[in-house]
Order: C-alpha cells, then structure tokens, then sequence
C-alpha cells in the first residue's frame, strides 16, 4: 500500500464565554455551553503531521520533539482509535507515527492542549479521509479528548453547545460567524506568568462542581443569557456588549473558582491590575484602537523578555524591545492612575480572529518519510 | 438639673457569615441575615464618652481626639436625633458632647465604624437611661448608624436577622449563645494592610447589588443554610464545621465582588497566601491549638512591625518581636510548602470571644467635666 502522511495545523482559541464544569467527566459533557473566538494561526498554532505505520498497530508520538509516553494518554488513545475504527477496513490494524509541534511556549495558559487535540483529530481525519455524518462530528471527538479542543475545528467565533443528549453526541462545536465577519476585531494577549497553573483545569472543574454552590447557579441560569446576548452582539458587531459581557463572564468564572472548596486563585495582582487598567481604559471614553490598548499596556506593565527571548516563533510577540509610542489622553489618564509595574508581565501576543484548522503541503511534514520520526 | 456624664466601651465584631449588599439604602436593610463573633474588648475597643450640653441643643463630637463635622454626617445626627426624641421631655433640647477613641488603628479592616457606632448608641442608651421596648430595639438604632454596628450589641456569637418589614423595625441583632458558652474559641487576626480599602464597603454593595448575578442568588437561596448550618455548629461547639462554614462563606462573599461590575477586589496575594497556609494547615491534620497556628503563621508571614509600631494600646498585637517557637510536625509540613514572606502582614492579633458593651466607671470620662472637651 502507499505511504500516507499528512501534515495540518490547527488554531488557539480563546473563550469569551468560560466553559467550567463537567456534567459527565469521561464523557467531557459540560455543565454550560461555551464561546470562543479562533485566534489567527498567523500567531498561534500547532502543526501536527500524521502518518500510518504499517507493520503493527503501534502508536509513536512526539510533542515538541519529546516522544511522549502514548500508552499513558488515555484522552490521545482514545481520539485515535476513535478514528481509526471509522476508517476504511483496510486501514483498521494499521499504526500512527504522529509529530505535533506548537509554536508558542505550553505553559502560557493558550490552551496548548485545545490547539493540539484539535490539530489531530482533523490531521488523522483528513488521513483517512473522513467526512462527517453529522455536523460537528470531529469536534464531538475532539471534545472527549480536551473539551475546549472542540471549538478550534471551526474559523471566527464558535459556539460549544452542551448538548441534551446523554452520550454526549449533541455536545459539538458550531460556527456563529467566520473570521471574515467582523474583520476589525483585535485581541491583545498579556502573558502574565510563563509557570504551570497551580491547579489543573480537570482538577479545578471537578472541586468546583462538588463544592460551588455559585457554579450550579451560573450554569443552570445565566451562562445561556450570556450566550444569546455574546451571539446577538458579534452579529450585530457591537464591541461595547462584546468586551463587557466578556468582562462580565471572565470575572464571573473567576469568581466560582473561588467559590471552590478549597478556593481556586486563577488571578494575581498583575491580572487584576491589567483587568483595571482596561476598565479604566474603556470607560474614559469608548476606545476601540488595539494600537492605543497595546501602547498603553506597554507603558503600564513593561514586559520582562524580549521577543526573542520568548520561546517561540509566532511574529505576533510583542516584548521588552517594542518602541515605546506617544499615549492618547485616555492613555495618559489610565497610566496616571494605573501606575507602571516592571516585569509583571511576561510579553504580550497581538492578534486577530483566523481560520479553523489547514492542510499543508507535502513540504511541511514533521516526520521523516523513511524513519518515520521527527525530521531533526 | 445636674451635669450627666457616662462613659461606655463596646466590641469589634468579625462576620462568621458575610453582610454583603442592602435592600434598603436609606434604612440599611440588608439583603440576607449575617452572623458574627463579638471580639474581647481586652483586645479591641471602642470607648466613648457622652455629656449632655446644656446651653443649647448643638452637637460636638472629638474621634480618636480630631473633631468630627457631626453636621456633615448624616448617620451619627440620626442615632443622635433617634434616640434624643426618646428621652425624658425635659431632655429633648439638650445637645450633646462626645468623646470617642478606639484602641486600634481605624484603617485596619477591623469595622471601627461598626463598634464606635455601637458604642454611640449605648452610651447615649445609658445617659438617657433608655430601656428597650422590643429585644434588639438598640441594635436597630445602631443598624441604621453603619449595617453591622447592630452586632456589635451583644457578647459571644451574634445574628443579624434581616427581618421582614419594610419599616426595617424586625432587622435586628440576637445573640445566639454568649462569650462564655464556647470558651475555647480563638480569633486570630491577620492586618495585612493598614491602607483605606480602594473601594469602600458602601460603594462595593451597591455596585454589587446592581451587577452580579451570583449576590441575588447567595442572598436568596444560600445564605440562609449557612446561618441555620452554623448556628447549630456552633450550639453543638463543631469546630470544623463552623471553621469549613465561615471560608466558605468569605470565598462566596470575595466571589460576589469579583462578579461585581467593576470587579473589587479586596483579596491580596498575601490574603490568598494566607487562605492557603491554613487550609494546607487544617487538612494535614485537625489542628485546634491557636498556639500552633499562631506559631505557623509568624514563620510564614513574619510581621513588618513591632507591637510598639503599631498605633494601638492593645496587649493583643503579636509583631515583629515576638520570639520563634519550635513549630509542630502539622507546622513543619506548611512552612515547607508554602514558604516565608517576610514584610507582607503588618501585625497579628491573638485575642478571643467576648462581653458587649459596658459601662465604665466615672474616671474612665473622656471628657472633662467643665470645659466638657476631651481631657488632654
């Protein structure tokens, strides 16, 4: 048979709405359904490649050039063998040697994981030439491997509808508007500590749904309102609703953790003084140029590394060697009350909304065709 | 008619169970019931001295030995005027001079408004030689003086029923058992700032009422079982219960105002560091002793001030000099995990339930006795 490799990369995305809560925690059925906006893989993205391996049904893996210990990866073996039970009956015995690489570093809370289970589900899709039976297949086995990795199948701003059905297969991503919809909208990340969260998201979820009485609440009865009122303002492209309701649900998740038996500390005094320096910001007057925002953020919190000393090669990474530019009077007037922190903040990524995942060519395999292992 | 001078001192009180958010502004009503331990007047006091004036029905008020402007503050000239019109008739046009002091510093988060105000109130009670004509009847003056002051009134473990009239007359403090039911109770104290929080209580509540959708639900449907669970934990004398009850309770009150728009944020690092240090404390194993925990929380957050810094005749204040005690293997065990940051709490304050306010002798007076102005 022919050697089949295939090489994808598949976007970050980012919540505007929180998913926080499993109902079903093999299942990954969320408590609340959840939206995102897919950050442009121009920054941020994993590149994976796929290729079958025909001698045995063995999986080989490698993540940022470290083989990774697959047996032990229930969430991966899964997704796998998911796949390959739908693929053509001739393929079913056959192994994967997969290489995945992620330009930006792992631990700056981007949702590497998201990024990564998403860019393999669609790279080993494509592999088998797997088309959908339903929409939102390939998201609903991108789901089961890290939740959130569902809603970076698709382009612009995704919605994860929880779902009614109980195994789950109703619990799929879906495309509000594509990234060409509302083509101004800008995102400025603020990596504020390059460290491992001192809570994992599974682990915080789980105390959370056992002990948080807030986060019953916001599931059942307010996390559908902010997802109506999110959809109703990108399609009608109103930034003020967008950014406050944005706001609003961020501070609310946050709050929940902290509802948590014990409490779940997400935010430090950088993330909140970022947090009052936008509102601040916003509410001077109605500021809608990134250009102001990133300028102004530079000046109040001065990150700590270069761009060069970031490791990764998105072009999108704005460091300690950006050129200081002059600040509007809504700038003048938040750094008046904000203050400057020297590095507290890490480095910034600017952004915008891109596509869903991308085939390459043939050129960009991560593995070599012969050893099938990491080009070096 | 004879010069009537009388000299009272009244507690500090810390919320088991959080006041966050009013009904009624004007009246404060609160939206949920609240639940506090009264604080050893030997540790944390407030004394004030009330004189009737007879030449004129004027007010002067001396706080901690400055002037007030009584006219410029509405909720003294009320308790004042509140409780005047329920004097005997030939005292209804007399003013009043009033001396107060507290034992310790106004900006340490110790509620200094909640114990002057009760102790305003009970002073003037005791001049006028008011009797109650309903339980709590006081305690509702005081309410209307600063919310949580109506705590203030009794000893030992107090409840604020937020009461069912729209006149706000059933919103009155009870006790549930005195100061010396549970006499192994110990608050530790931990000032971690001695700066004026940057968003004030009343502020905070309003804003929170208005915004967050989680506070109309703790207050609706949650708080209630706190009160009813801690009440019985503490009749039953339940640590754990009553200790797990009341961190709960403040997370979900610091979740409220984080759900609040702007957010507010009155938790620091070294809050939450501490909030860690005692659950990493309490889990190792059932640690009840004060002295292992005070002993602890001395190497973790050695304290940036002497007792002799600290603007505070308390014999309560443990600081900077207090002498290293070995810790236990529970201690050992926290120190290694969470590590020493020194400078980051000002002082500690050991101290325990206690009396509600009392009536001091006559050289306890504030005042002296002719120019009726505070004694130099």
């Amino acid at each position: 048979m022919e050697r089949r490799m295939v090489t994808c990369t598949a976007p970050v995305n980012i919540a505007l709405i929180k998913y926080w809560g499993k109902l079903d925690e093999d299942l990954i059925i969320p408590l609340n359904s959840s939206l995102s906006i897919t950050l442009h893989q121009e920054s941020l993205r994993t590149t994976t490649t796929v290729a079958w391996y025909e001698h045995d049904s063995s999986i080989r893996m490698w993540l940022n050039g470290e083989e990774l210990d697959v047996d032990a990866n229930l969430r991966i073996r899964f997704v796998l063998d998911e796949l390959r039970s739908r693929s053509r009956p001739e393929f079913r015995n056959l192994g994967f040697r997969i290489a995945s690489v992620n330009n930006f570093p792992t631990a700056a809370g981007l949702a590497s994981s998201a990024a990564g289970l998403a860019c393999l589900v669609y790279t080993v899709a494509e592999l088998i030439q797997y088309k959908e039976t339903f929409p939102g297949e390939l998201s609903s086995i991108a789901r089961r491997g890290s939740g959130s990795a569902c809603r970076s199948l698709d382009s612009g701003f995704v919605k994860w509808n929880k779902g009614s059905l109980v195994d789950g297969s109703d619990s799929v991503a879906e495309q509000i508007v594509d990234d060409m919809y509302w083509p101004e909208v800008r995102i400025l990340v603020c990596v504020v500590s390059d460290q491992k969260k001192t809570t994992s998201s599974t682990k915080g979820m789980r105390n959370s749904v056992e002990s948080s009485e807030l986060l019953k609440y916001r599931a059942l009865s307010i996390v559908d309102d902010h997802i109506t009122a999110m959809e109703e303002a990108i399609k009608r492209m109103d930034f003020n609703t967008m950014a406050r309701l944005t706001m609003k649900d961020s501070n609310q998740f946050h709050a929940v953790c902290l509802d948590t038996e014990p409490p779940i500390f997400y935010l430090n005094e950088t993330s909140k003084a970022i947090i009052s320096a936008v509102e601040e910001f916003n509410a001077y007057s109605n500021q809608e140029d990134i250009n102001e925002l990133s300028n102004l953020m530079l000046r109040c919190f001065p990150p700590r590394l270069s761009a060069a000393e970031v490791d990764s090669s998105s072009p999108s990474i704005i460091g300690r060697d950006e050129p200081s530019k002059p600040l509007s009077a809504a700038g003048e007037h938040v750094l008046g009350k904000v203050g400057t922190r020297e590095n507290s903040v890490q480095y910034f990524i600017k952004t915008r909304a891109g596509p869903g995942p991308l085939r390459m060519s043939d050129t960009s395999h991560l593995l070599d065709s012969e050893s099938l292992e990491p080009k070096t």
